[in-house]
């Protein structure tokens, strides 16, 4: 029986850990959970899963709570995400939160030695040297929840990392991978947000369509696995029925597939060094899919990924201020705000002016990410 | 430094297991091998590898090697092909032979405790449950060279076999898979021989066309991997990049691809459990490739398949016969003595009239493998 503490329990990954939770009581516990504003969810999630500690954001509404769960412990606010992160209980912290929010509960449950699964690409982008180091010192495993790395990861299980030759990411292409960039111009929210492959969150369907998202990735791989950026390639594959590859020094190329669902790579990271049924589960049919595509991805077409390699390459604060303006442009894009190709260029903007330090604090990382998204407000202004 | 035996030097798979310890003398060292007759290619390994012990199959060559080789062993025959599997210094034995021939000399090399490198099908197909449970018993380990079953074994690297839920043999279709079974009446020899893909012996490479050769692979994998017969599925994929797969039980699906190239599996089988860098090895580029493609296979296209799997399910001798039907109806159109589909024919009528014995000893399998040759041959006079 593992114990589970969950950050973003309402959100896309986290909802999908809830469900595999429910499935899997034999194996899984949830002792502390932490959402945002949705407490309705929270309700069905107490109810079903009776955790000992319950993070919100505000407190109003953890007092509201409290007094329907009188048993039930409940927390908010910054302070919240740590106690639930560093719940005694808990022997794996999920970290499922979207943006930087997650890093500084991330280190501390590390600290605790408690096994990270993270889904929280942010935190292994902005601060990926503090987490590895920290993992490192207190030997903690820090599992991927992303189908990319934990396809790299599980196509790692058993070998030398030693005798990898190459990570090769598969990329969809997003919701915009049939268009030039000439069409792009005029493309709107509701167009980006239709993912042909992945249903996910608002913020990371955008990202898949700039592509970010599989820049970000880059650097997650990097850091995850220790893997300089001339080893981590991009391919484009529309169909993500291969959900990433490793090559090794012999020429054999291991490669995880599957039905897009994200359900497998959550579970894998539950479950790990094991495997569990998937309940509901699509087993992969390739004689009915028929065909596979790839082709190499255009680094002018997708100019976010582009800069991610340039950001991962330089590194330092340059990766904080890049995904900060990014999570930034991306909200004043889902606010109708600024155009789909505005996205790129303010994270180039801030790229260009950014004065990097190579090798940040938390308190420096910290400072660079309000700050960015605070200038980034202001270039649209 | 690993010291090998090799079975069947001068064959395909042989030669190219030769070219691996050639490029590789800081960990192989070639104590022992057997070739047929094939003097020169002997010869040339000789001067190359400076073994101990040599076996050829006639007394005659073994003289006259004798006397330009003061300083090696020679030896002949059936007990040339034992002396060199179970040479004492070896610890790995390379079975590369083709047919029924290497099956004593590798059940010895096991009850001496020497790890198997297996390219020989019909040992596995004929004799699996004896080779197995002698390979049990000595605490022996059976490593497939065969490119499916070492894309099985790469991507079963690290999990619980427990928790596979399905082998995935992937199959090119050999030569003729873009022909009808009308198509088939008229093919000649020559036509048969050049297959899409694979550089192969002869043999194989009309295994490969007929399916015989996935039929066989279906059986191995039963034997090697534990694996009923309702959990391998063959699925066509004409460009051999995946070599195979494995799905699990949470329905991830592992697997190993790469181009096309026999050396990859062979390495593997003598490095594992580590990878060496692969000389002149071509690594795989799929934007290159642009499209796999897979289809389900059908059976009464390719009946030697449906044969294989009736064979298999049913056990015991009749997997003896159909491979010894196999083999001498593949050498009589070889010879251009029988058409192309007399070969399915001539094989379901061995097995219509084969009377089964289903845990058979070693004797009784030779017996029958002897009498099924004699059977064929009758057959067709």
């Amino acid at each position: 029986m593992k114990k589970i503490s969950l950050l973003g329990a309402t959100g896309s990954i986290g909802w999908q850990t809830v469900d595999i939770l429910l499935n899997h009581p034999e194996s899984f516990k949830l002792v502390a959970f932490s959402v945002g504003k949705n407490i309705e969810k929270t309700r069905e999630i107490i109810d079903h899963l009776q955790p000992e500690l319950v993070s919100v954001q505000d407190e109003s509404d953890a007092l509201a709570l409290q007094k329907d769960y009188p048993h039930v412990q409940f927390a908010f606010g910054a302070q919240g995400l740590i106690d639930v992160a560093t719940h005694p209980e808990s022997t794996v912290l999920v970290n499922a939160v979207l943006g930087s929010v997650g890093l500084e509960s991330t280190l501390a449950a590390i600290r605790m030695g408690k096994t990270i699964a993270i889904a929280n690409k942010e935190t292994l982008v902005t601060a990926g040297h503090l987490v590895m180091s920290e993992a490192k010192k207190y030997n903690v495993p820090i599992l991927p929840v992303d189908s990319e790395h934990s396809a790299i990861f599980q196509s790692m299980n058993g070998e030398n990392p030693k005798q990898i030759e190459r990570l090769i990411l598969t990329a969809s292409g997003g919701s915009f991978r049939d268009k030039t960039r000439e069409q792009l111009k005029n493309v709107t929210v509701k167009d980006a947000l239709n993912h042909p492959n992945w249903s996910m969150g608002a913020k990371i369907t955008i990202d898949s369509a700039t592509m970010m998202n599989k820049g970000l990735e880059v650097i997650e791989a990097h850091v995850l696995f220790n893997m300089p950026y001339e080893k981590i390639d991009v391919l484009l594959h529309r169909e993500s029925i291969i959900h990433s590859l490793v090559e090794y020094h012999d020429t054999s190329v291991i490669a995880q597939l599957g039905t897009p669902d994200m359900r497998v790579p959550i579970q894998y990271a539950l479950s790990y060094p094991d495997r569990l049924p998937l309940k509901g589960g699509q087993r992969l049919n390739l004689a009915q899919i028929g065909q596979l595509h790839f082709k190499e991805v255009d680094f002018d077409r997708y100019r976010a990924l582009k800069l991610a390699y340039d950001a991962g390459r330089a590194g330092g604060t340059i990766l904080t201020a890049m995904n900060a303006a990014n999570e930034a442009a991306v909200a004043l894009f889902l606010q109708e705000k600024i155009t789909f190709l505005q996205i790129e260029e303010i994270i180039e903007q801030v790229m260009i002016n950014h004065n990097n330090t190579l090798i940040p604090d938390l308190e420096t990382i910290l400072h660079v990410d309000k700050e960015t998204r605070k200038t980034v407000v202001s270039m649209v202004k």
